[in-house]
């Protein structure tokens, strides 16, 4: 079994045996997390794909898999395509593909543990005109075949500190009870990792760069949740914290929960619930009320302790950071670093102080062509040594009881000057970064507004970007987080609708990319914040830039800033000084006076 | 039957007579047009209130009216509290009025030609849970009791030069036949008075400010039509320009030939064509295929004839409404200049030249305190004097046979300074319409996404307005035209997804409104055109201004504006120099060489 081949004849083999003529594999776990646990990895066991989205369809004669635009090359690089045929989306889809490829009168099984009830309902659509059905397995084939497939994590949950958290999980409940009670509800299905974790202040270890516990809550109008977790993760420091008004339940006891809700009327969020909850809830005869998940917006508005913890863990954060581009300019002109050395140097620093509980996400370490990849992640078959005279591009992040962390910076390694088109098109960059961080809007305004001051400046020299400008960011939670974005307003990388509001906190990150040679983002993320203006009507907002290091002004084109952005940059810089100074000596502290003065007249 | 009471008492006379517990009365005709003939006014007739969009509802025992914020105060002042209730979309609606108030068991009638589908779908979903019914009228119950209404206009409909059109009827049907072949359909039923009358060439007289005749088209897949229009309104004239291939038909004739289409596959516009034509339809058997006006497009992307005569329209316009500014300058700092006098002068200076077919719309002609009132309509009742030194605000357009124009300039009644705030609030307007008319902008791009362009400089002072930023622009048709438009993303005036695209004309008109003081406005229109940009990547776009007039210097705060900013008011003052100077002699002459020379260093 240690071919891919081998793997997919052994699945066809189980599907034979539970009376299934195809079955679908997509990344997703029961919470449809955006990273998964290497339990939950069952796409990369079956066919070798390793990027972070993708789907397959085995039926018995023919088999795909479903990739967006970032893994075109990837998955022929990775998946035999004698074994699978390769689809596009969103060209291709699994209904649109099974709705022609199904046979017949087929029977295709689905896990409904791992997706969404609309995407069911749709393929089952598909399905039904070529006479053919889809069908909930009652335990997965892959899981039957995947011999030594991990167990799920068993890592404890652990408390999260009211003094990090802000607010008690008391009072957290107490604010979903009154939200039931005010939509005339008994219960609400929590099923997202990241807001379990934040409605209960607790964390975890069982998802790799995202510190959740695999767990559910029932919430209750009475205030009361029922949370279900395997035993093994539950300590008794855990059980103390989570008191009376939360019973501890089983992993197992979840299902037959869900069915005790018969005749209530239950809050589910469809996009982020995954059918079998629907399939219980509907089986058992409660009333599902199709609703937003009542977390998601009170964790994405950080109170004032998680404000002041986002500040202190950027400080922090930050200085490794700074560290870290202090040894990249002496040691990458020398030419003996590359990519995978920068990533691991760049994490020792981080992890010296002793206060990294992981980072945020794998860090994107790019040199040269490579930086220009948006998405790519570091191997030992990609790693490329920086060149002298060369771009290199590290966006990264870290995990601390605090604070979340993700910052990019794109440096040129000398010792040559770089060249006038690669300054171009930086300060172009920076001058967008600096138009969004400098935006002042109305009470009201969605991040879709605000994406254009980002790229105008790209846009005037014909060039832009193929990704969103900004995304949401937890506390200590997941270093992407919803609702809120800062993002054209239609395409792949879609804004949302929602309003920005004060505690809010987004990445500010333009880039440019040129294929072949070399990639640009500058990141930081920013707080938003009420504004009191003179003279002015109504509500209007502002941001607090949250993350200080130096931008290399060895990539800035000065002739291009007009004198706003200028006094910006020294600001800037002047306030990085001020932040980072106390917390460097020898090199490190001379290379960030230097980094830090104000440009050049 | 002149008082209201009189009127609403005998229609809820009528209302009994055939067989109804209430009935609603919209201001609509059979074209959903935004301007609607004399004959289609039954809401004024009914309720005395002359706003242009509203809607009111009559039971036995209560009548209530809705309109939307612009018009909370003059609904009040019109239509009689005693026996109307004031309604406010969007927080109250018909639907869910008629949810709550329609007695148990009614009968509410509407007319099935003043309505969308999917409003009455939603009327009868609320009506239902109160066991009440919505029914379609055989005939208008308003017009069975309104004993002078008028009839019809029914002035001649006449042929658009193919020289101002660009492209003949028949390649026009031809675009559309073949539209009809790729989507497998056999015919599509245009509804829309512009959409009609760009697909024919054809121009009429029939609702005021839009030069569109009263009629209907069915378009065939082998490129022939069917017209249904009043045989009054049909000159020889007519019939030689529209040729075999458009079958001329009375308009009794519509819905028969809507329901011989039984069998046949139907393009109609849910968002353009009323219930009735549904209902024709789907009583006959025909296939309904619901796609937007397949003209829309076509129509809203001008080609080069219809480009090179929106500039010669522009031209023309520009220096009658500068030899009228150049006379504001002289007549009202004396105070004998009312918004009335004023509003008749500048179409008098429109008029001179004899090419005038119309104004684009009523003018808006504020002063002072009025200009604040962003919808503001001048009547003998409201028209106040233009004071000595305040401010004044006129919004005016034209219909020439080459193009429909629609400028706003605000303007400083001397003689003295103007003061400082509204020099500030006019400058920081001037700003957000440069940066709008500098917009570069990629292949793709919807208007949504560059509105904020337009108002970054308020929203810095903490100020905004409460309109859109753009609307399209028809070529001798309607002032306001779609798809496209320049609004924010969400709200009542929301933008489209609509992608901006070479050829498609808009306004760019952001403003500031002080109530109870001023309003400021700055409006031209501007033509989206390719731009190749040296070493640009993919295609871009920008703006093409089109109006030229001078911006009032008097009210520019010169520190305010970048060397950028002044460099584009010089070089469009030049401009506008070029244009009109050949215009115009004598004193207005001297007065454009004033208003047009460069900035004061």
């Amino acid at each position: 079994m240690h071919t891919h081949e081998a793997r997919l004849d052994a699945l066809r083999k189980q599907l034979v045996k539970q009376g299934l003529d195809g079955f679908v594999i997509p990344i997703s776990d029961e919470h449809m997390s955006e990273y998964v646990g290497a339990y939950a990895q069952r796409l990369e066991w079956l066919t070798g794909f390793g990027g972070s989205a993708g789907t397959a369809v085995v039926l018995a004669n023919e088999a795909a898999i479903f990739v967006d635009g970032r893994y075109t090359l990837q998955v022929r690089d990775q998946v035999d395509g004698a074994l699978w045929s390769y689809q596009s989306v969103p060209q291709s889809s699994v209904a649109a593909w099974l709705g022609e490829h199904a046979p017949e009168g087929a029977t295709i099984g689905y896990d409904a543990w791992l997706h969404a009830k609309g995407w069911a309902d749709g393929v089952a659509d598909a399905l039904k005109l070529r006479g053919a059905t889809l069908r909930p397995v009652a335990a997965n084939p892959v899981d039957a075949v995947w011999a030594d497939q991990p167990a799920p994590s068993l890592a404890p949950a652990v408390p999260h500190a009211d003094e990090h958290a802000g607010k008690t999980a008391t009072a957290k409940r107490a604010d979903v009870a009154q939200w039931l009670v005010d939509q005339g509800l008994d219960a609400a299905v929590i099923t997202a990792l990241d807001s379990v974790a934040w409605l209960l202040n607790i964390r975890g270890a069982d998802v790799d760069r995202t510190p959740v516990a695999l767990s559910f809550v029932i919430a209750h109008a009475d205030g009361t949740a029922d949370l279900f977790i395997a035993p093994e993760k539950v300590t008794p420091d855990l059980v103390a914290h989570l008191g009376n008004a939360v019973r501890v339940c089983p992993r197992d006891a979840f299902v037959p929960a869900l069915e005790a809700l018969k005749g209530l009327k239950v809050a589910v969020d469809p996009e982020r619930a995954v059918a079998a909850i629907f399939h219980a809830l509907t089986g058992a005869g409660a009333q599902i009320v199709p609703l937003t998940d009542p977390v998601v917006l009170p964790k994405a508005v950080k109170n004032p302790a998680e404000q002041a913890g986002h500040r202190a863990a950027q400080a922090r954060d930050g200085a490794a950071v700074s560290r870290f581009l202090r040894w990249i300019a002496v040691e990458a002109p020398k030419g003996g670093v590359t990519e995978l050395s920068a990533a691991d140097r760049l994490q020792a620093f981080r992890a010296e102080g002793g206060l990294l509980k992981d980072l945020s996400f794998d860090t994107i370490s790019g040199a040269g062509p490579n930086g220009a990849v948006v998405h790519y992640r570091v191997t030992e078959e990609t790693s490329r040594t920086l060149e002298p005279n060369s771009v290199y591009l590290v966006d990264s992040g870290g995990q601390y009881v605090d604070g979340t962390t993700d910052i990019t910076r794109t440096v040129w390694v000398g010792p040559d000057a770089a060249p006038a088109q690669v300054k171009d098109r930086f300060t172009r960059v920076l001058k967008g970064h600096i138009a969004l961080a400098c935006a002042v809007f109305p009470k009201g305004t969605a991040g879709s507004q605000l994406d254009s001051f980002a790229r105008q400046f790209l846009w005037v020299a014909g060039l832009d970007y193929a990704h969103g400008t900004g995304h949401g960011v937890g506390s200590f939670l997941s270093v992407h987080e919803g609702p809120q974005r800062i993002a054209k307003a239609a395409g792949g990388q879609a804004g949302t609708g929602q309003a920005l509001m004060p505690g809010m906190i987004l990445s500010n990150e333009p880039g440019y990319y040129k294929t072949g040679e070399y990639g640009i983002r500058i990141e930081n993320l920013v707080l938003v914040e009420q504004r009191e203006i003179v003279g002015g009507e109504g509500e209007f907002y502002g941001f607090e830039t949250l993350t200080f290091v130096p931008i290399d002004r060895a990539l800035i084109d000065i002739a291009l800033l007009s004198p706003a952005e200028r006094q910006w940059l020294d600001s800037y810089h002047a306030q990085t000084h001020a932040l980072l100074a106390p917390q460097l000596v020898g090199d490190d502290l001379t290379w960030l006076d230097a980094m830090c003065a104000p440009l050049p007249v």
